[in-house]
C-alpha cells in the first residue's frame, strides 16, 4: 500500500494509505520478436496478447494460436510469448505500418477507415438488443469494475450478450488493453465471431475502439462518454451500432439505430 | 453539424443535432521519413510535432529546429514536415526503440524509468507553489476548454507559472496530444526549460504524461484524476512533484509535497 500526503483547504495535510492503478509494460513477443511493449495492468496477459493479434490482424482465430505464456526468464512477468500455428505466415512489418506507413500525401481518417474495411467482411445485420437492456448495462459493468472502485485510476471494457448478460468486464490503465483483454478472453474461450453481443467501454468511443471492435465482429459498441468523429464515420462505413453517453436513462445513437428496440 | 437520435427511457427517440470531438490521422515526418502517426484533433499540428520530438529526444531546445510546416501536396492538412537543424543527428531508431526494443527478459517499469532518467538531468528543487493557488487551477483549466464543453470529448492539458497564471491550455481526443500541444506550444515560444510552471491534466497521471512533463523539465504535474503507480514511482526517482484527484478543494499530493505551501 501506498502512503499519500491528503490535503483538503483549511486542514492540515495528512499522511493516508492510498491503493494505485497498477501500470507496467508488457512486452509481446511473436516467433521471438518483440512486437510491442505497452503499458498495461497486470493480469490476463494472455488475453490482451490475444486480442492485441487479433485486432493487428495477425490472427483471426483461436486455431491460429498454438501457445501464449510467460517467459520463462522473465521473473518481472512483464513479457509473454505467442506459439503460432507454423502455417500462419506473419507480417511484422504490418505490425508497425500505423507508424511507418509510406502513405501518399492523401492521410485521413476516411482513407485509413477504408484500408482496414477491406481487410473485414461487413458486419452481421440480425443482431438486436432492447433499449432497456442497454440502459441497464453501465451499472452492471460499474459492478464488475473492483479496481476502479478502490483506485480511481482504470479503464473498463466489458462484453454483454444481445439479451444484457455479462460475459467478461475487464480493467486496465489503459482503455485499449481494457478492450484487448475482453476481445481475448472471448477469442480464448472460442466465444468468436461476437457477432450477437455488445461493447461497452467506460471510457470514450475513439477510432482504435472502432477497430478493435469490428476485429472481433462486434455488431454494437456503447460508451459511457462521448464518441470522436472518426469512430462515428466508422461505425456508419462498418455498419456498426455506435450508443454514446449511454448514462442514467439516456443514450445518444450515433448510427445503426435500427438494431435498438426502443420502447415509449 | 452531426445528426444523432437521442433516447431518454419513456420517451420516443428524437433526432438531433450534435457536435463531436474530431479525430483525424496526422504523420509527422522529419527528413521526409515518417516518424509517428497519431489520432489526434486537427489544429496547433506544429506543436504537436514540437512536443512530441522533444518528449521523444530527438530535440532538446527550439535552436534544434529549422521549419515545421504543413505538407504543400497534402490538401487535406494531416501531414507536417519538420525540419531540424542539419547538424543534428537523428536516431530513427529511436522512435520506435519502445515498440521494438531487445530488451532483456527483465522488462520492468523501474529499468524504463532509469533508462530514462539517464538522458535528463535531475529535476529543480526551486519551485513552489501555493496550495491555494494549486486548487485555483482545474476551474482555469475548465474554462480554457471550450471543445470539452461543446463535445464531453476531449481531454486537456494546460501549463501554469507557479504563482497559477495560464501559459496555455490545449485540447485533444489524445490526452498525450494534449500534453504534446502545450509542450510545443512553451517550445517553439522559446519557454523552455519550464522548471517554473506546472503541467495539468483533465484526466489521469500515466508513465508516459511524467515522462513528457520531464522532457521539458516541469517539477510540478497535477491531474484531475488518478495516477499510476508508475507515474508515482517516476515522481520518485525524478524528484517530480505528482498531484492527482485535484478537485473541488481537495487534493493527493503522491510525491514532492516540499514544493507546496500548505496553509491551514
Amino acid at each position: 500500500m501506498n502512503e499519500i500526503l491528503r490535503y483538503q483547504a483549511g486542514q492540515i495535510p495528512s499522511r493516508q494509505p492510498d491503493e494505485l492503478a497498477i501500470e507496467e509494460p508488457l512486452e509481446i513477443r511473436v516467433k521471438g520478436k518483440a512486437v510491442s511493449v505497452t503499458m498495461r495492468t497486470p493480469g490476463h496477459d494472455e488475453e490482451l496478447a490475444a486480442g492485441f493479434l487479433l485486432s493487428e490482424g495477425i490472427i483471426t482465430s483461436w486455431h491460429d494460436l498454438v501457445d501464449i505464456e510467460p517467459c520463462k526468464h522473465d521473473t518481472l512477468g512483464n513479457i509473454v510469448n505467442v506459439t503460432l500455428d507454423s502455417r500462419l505466415a506473419v507480417d511484422f512489418a504490418r505490425l508497425t505500418r500505423h507508424v511507418f506507413a509510406s502513405s501518399s500525401c492523401g492521410l485521413c481518417g476516411k482513407a485509413t477507415i477504408e484500408s482496414i474495411l477491406k481487410t473485414i467482411d461487413s458486419i452481421g445485420a440480425d443482431a438486436g438488443v432492447d433499449a432497456a437492456a442497454l440502459l441497464a448495462l453501465p451499472e452492471k459493468l460499474r459492478q464488475a469494475q473492483p479496481a476502479f472502485d478502490r483506485t480511481g485510476g482504470s479503464h473498463a471494457a466489458a462484453l454483454f450478450t444481445s439479451a444484457g448478460e455479462l460475459l467478461v468486464a475487464r480493467e486496465d490503465v489503459g482503455r485499449h488493453n481494457a478492450v484487448d483483454k475482453a476481445v481475448g478472453y472471448a477469442l480464448l474461450n472460442q466465444r468468436l465471431p461476437l457477432d450477437r453481443h455488445i461493447l461497452l467501454v467506460s471510457g470514450r468511443a475513439s477510432f482504435e475502439i472502432m477497430q478493435k471492435s469490428l476485429a472481433a465482429r462486434i455488431p454494437i459498441v456503447a460508451a459511457i462518454s462521448a464518441p470522436s468523429t472518426l469512430a462515428v464515420e466508422f461505425a456508419r462505413e462498418s455498419g456498426q451500432t455506435l450508443v454514446g453517453f449511454l448514462r442514467g436513462q439516456r443514450m445518444n445513437v450515433y448510427n445503426g439505430a435500427e438494431r435498438i428496440a426502443f420502447t415509449s
